[in-house]
């Protein structure tokens, strides 16, 4: 991964946002074939996100309420990584909370950039499997408004071509998954 | 999809940086399950992406600088949609001025929410054929730093399982093409 090969030249930075889970800056680069600009950028502790594989080969997906597409999206749990966390704890804690359950195999399928114009964040994928249902789902985010849905891989992969699964991290990461769900 | 079916009541909107392809907001909303919260927001226009396909069955693919991870990643051209533009007549022109085709052939694949945590951003996915290599390639965004590659579908799967293409919206468009791509 060519992750932090080619530093740009920082000149100048301005933070406009300060939030709970990631900043806002506007920063003035000189990039190494030394073009100068401005580019603006969310700086984001990185996310954690399973592909969770049940017994009966059933993949866990939540249908969340996203305010930003006025919707609810079809995705795979995640989260963002909190202070202290490694990705791994992060998805383990999300996927409790999430969906319900608790993985006790965990295997590291790849990592990617969610939108590399203008964050900095990567996702950590990671599929789950040996599930065991929780007696009972822990509490959920207060900000959060989620339904757990269990599909085959035959289906998710229609959901995605018939576009009802329209989230990319949660498209990318079931075609980091397919070589471990079709065969 | 479900884009805009259950809006969020706004409450209090804060514009803290108006952008020349983007702004950013934070706002205060009531969600369509009575929570109240504040959330942070890209609002983009959109983007377009091709997935170009030449005669002889490669995958026009670009390899570019991208401040955020500080290197140069794989993905399949794109660009934010202008101002009078449709989705259509934006990738039309960037793939000219990035990979230096003109295609004739434009088959919407689907859409996708690239990060609905924190951005409005909706990327329209084309597979582009009949492609025909430009006499001389267009002049590129000067801030761009962009080297063009022709890969097989097969070698594109792999350089994402190996973690070679860590581009989520390249990865998920890949995903999209795919029926198209192996017969």
């Amino acid at each position: 991964m060519p992750y932090g090969s080619e530093p740009p030249q920082l000149l100048r930075q301005k933070l406009f946002y300060k939030g709970r889970k990631f900043n806002f800056d506007v920063n003035r680069y000189r990039l190494p074939n030394q073009s100068e600009g401005e580019w603006e950028c969310i700086r984001h502790p990185g996310g954690a996100l399973a592909v969770p594989l049940t017994q009966d080969r059933k993949l866990a997906i939540v249908r969340q309420y996203r305010f930003a597409t006025q919707g609810r999206l079809l995705e795979f749990p995640a989260g963002t990584i909190e202070l202290g966390e490694t990705p791994e704890s992060t998805i383990e804690r999300e996927i409790q909370e999430e969906v319900g359950y608790k993985a006790s195999t965990w295997k590291k399928i790849g990592e990617f950039f969610l939108a590399p114009g203008y964050s900095d964040e990567i996702i950590y994928a990671f599929l789950a499997t040996d599930l065991e249902q929780l007696p009972q789902h822990l509490a959920q985010d207060e900000d959060e408004d989620i339904e757990v849905i269990l599909m085959t891989p035959e289906e998710v992969e229609q959901a995605i071509l018939m576009g009802d699964m329209t989230d990319a991290k949660s498209i990318a990461a079931f075609t980091l998954a397919r070589p471990f769900l079709f065969n």
